[in-house]
């Protein structure tokens, strides 16, 4: 049983991990934004795959969501004091070694997807991570602050101006990688995470023949709008500003044409009608996950078909 | 009243310190070894300008002779999970923060002199820390063990092989900075300090013309071999496995023709004669700092004029 999962670094990170534990080893292809990505101190920092490691690792802060569990600052400190820009962004001293050796391996010549298997691999993780580019994507938000990227407007003004737009840089020329497009092509199951719409699958879709080769899978979405708010980060209010419905039936609008099937969360089971409306099939499925159990059983829910609606 | 110093990481980091505590600032110059310089990680390492650094900085750990006071080794262990080579060289984090902002600054196209001094500067260090050399310029130890370049012999294999030769690798290439020579050129004081002769002062002399400039300079030297030991380090033994002398007197001979005085410790007072004879005027002066008294008392004696005997 072969599953693609396209992923930003919350709730799409937390199903891969749900994935990884119920599927036999290789059996999971975890392809993740990469629009998120920056330089930090000179080095490549790619936060929605580092959640992606951190998280099947083991390692991820559980509570803050991102990050090293019980990772110090030591560095961070003494950036600051050696005049170093952009010190806003909290790296720990764990992380901070994670984007010295990614930076290391790329420098050497590998591209960010081998760089990402070589991690992965020494971190003793058997699913595959697969950045959905290996060539420069950035996304870029007109916000009333002015157009930030994105670790600008996400940790920098801690998601406080209004986003108006979105733009993706470096769209014309970046592909998506072949390992991407064949995980996609070689899945039994392909699924959309529950990650935000707007700036983690949206910058994945957008890439050349994405949008095509997922909808050619039959792939289905999760929902991360439940019961009209966002499990974690902006996705509403970015959802609201950019005059969109901030519902689950709003980010199904997004998918529609693109998935076959669409999974709502128990407590949104009245907009299935809806969803069915989008040309959409809906499922209806516990899908916030509070705990591990919670994760396999969401992953488990979705190889067996998807929910209460289609049986 | 302006002094340069020749200086490795260690005793002549600490002279460096008493002469930044004694002098006005900006009035004294360090010219840093960088033979000792080493890539890990993809990063730029200078080990003995940062020990400079956080010797002025007053960041050293005193304890250790190395690296930041109360540093931590978060992002060591990470390094070693990612499987990342040369782990044996046990970087804190605040270290590697150095290295992380050192090599972002030479990458965006500063010099290391520029680097340097930038980061001195973030540091409240007013003295100027000057490399060697700006061109890159490696120690290789001939051992038992094989080749091995410095940090691998000094942290990799823990000072055990014997030292039997050295080659300066890039030497041909390598030149003195424009800085360094004119500090040594403008300083009514020239000092080598009690570094180590064969691996961090050595190193400095062999750029192209520097010898000359010290040798114009009339300076003095001060002995790193005290009752015939090394204080700190491996200088005894590589000067025994060279095949010379093992006193300061051994230490004399290497710098005769260079410089004008050369500053015995008080236990080894009966060996003025000798470096008499190599036509250096012997000085004898308490030099071993424990303190930063000590410190301070010897770049005293030193700026007055070296010692009892020239009295």
């Amino acid at each position: 049983m072969r599953v693609a999962l396209l992923a930003g670094g919350t709730g799409g990170a937390k199903l891969a991990d749900g994935f990884a534990r119920v599927l036999a080893p290789g059996e999971l292809s975890v392809i993740v934004n990469v629009a998120d990505d920056t330089e930090l101190h000179g080095l490549r920092v790619s936060p929605d795959i580092d959640s992606v490691l951190y998280t099947l690792a083991g390692l991820l802060d559980r509570t803050t969501g991102w990050g090293v569990a019980g990772d110090t600052r030591t560095a961070l400190g003494m950036l600051e004091r050696l005049g170093a820009e952009r010190t806003w962004f909290q790296i720990g001293d764990a992380d901070l070694a994670t984007h010295v050796r990614r930076t290391q391996l790329i420098r050497d010549g590998a591209s960010l997807t081998d760089a990402t298997a070589a991690m992965a691999a020494a971190l003793g993780i058997t699913a595959r991570i697969l950045p959905a580019s290996d060539d420069r994507l950035r996304t870029m938000l007109q916000t009333d602050a002015g157009e930030l990227d994105f670790q600008d407007y996400f940790v920098g003004h801690r998601q406080e101006p209004e986003v108006r737009g979105v733009r993706l840089d470096g769209l014309d020329a970046a592909r998506p990688t072949p390992a991407a497009l064949a995980a996609l092509a070689e899945a039994d199951l392909v699924v959309i995470g529950p990650s935000n719409p707007v700036v983690s699958i949206g910058p994945i879709l957008a890439l050349s023949g994405m949008r095509e080769a997922v909808a050619a899978s039959g792939a289905m979405a999760v929902s991360p709008i439940v019961a009209g708010r966002a499990l974690k980060g902006p996705a509403d209010r970015m959802l609201a500003s950019l005059g969109e419905e901030v519902t689950a039936v709003g980010v199904a609008r997004r998918y529609a044409g693109i998935v076959r099937a669409f999974v709502l969360d128990a407590a949104d089971a009245a907009l299935a009608s809806e969803v069915a409306a989008l040309g959409l099939e809906p499922r209806v499925l516990p899908t916030v996950m509070r705990s591990d159990a919670d994760r396999d059983a969401l992953a488990t829910a979705l190889i067996q078909g998807g929910g209460i609606l289609n049986r």
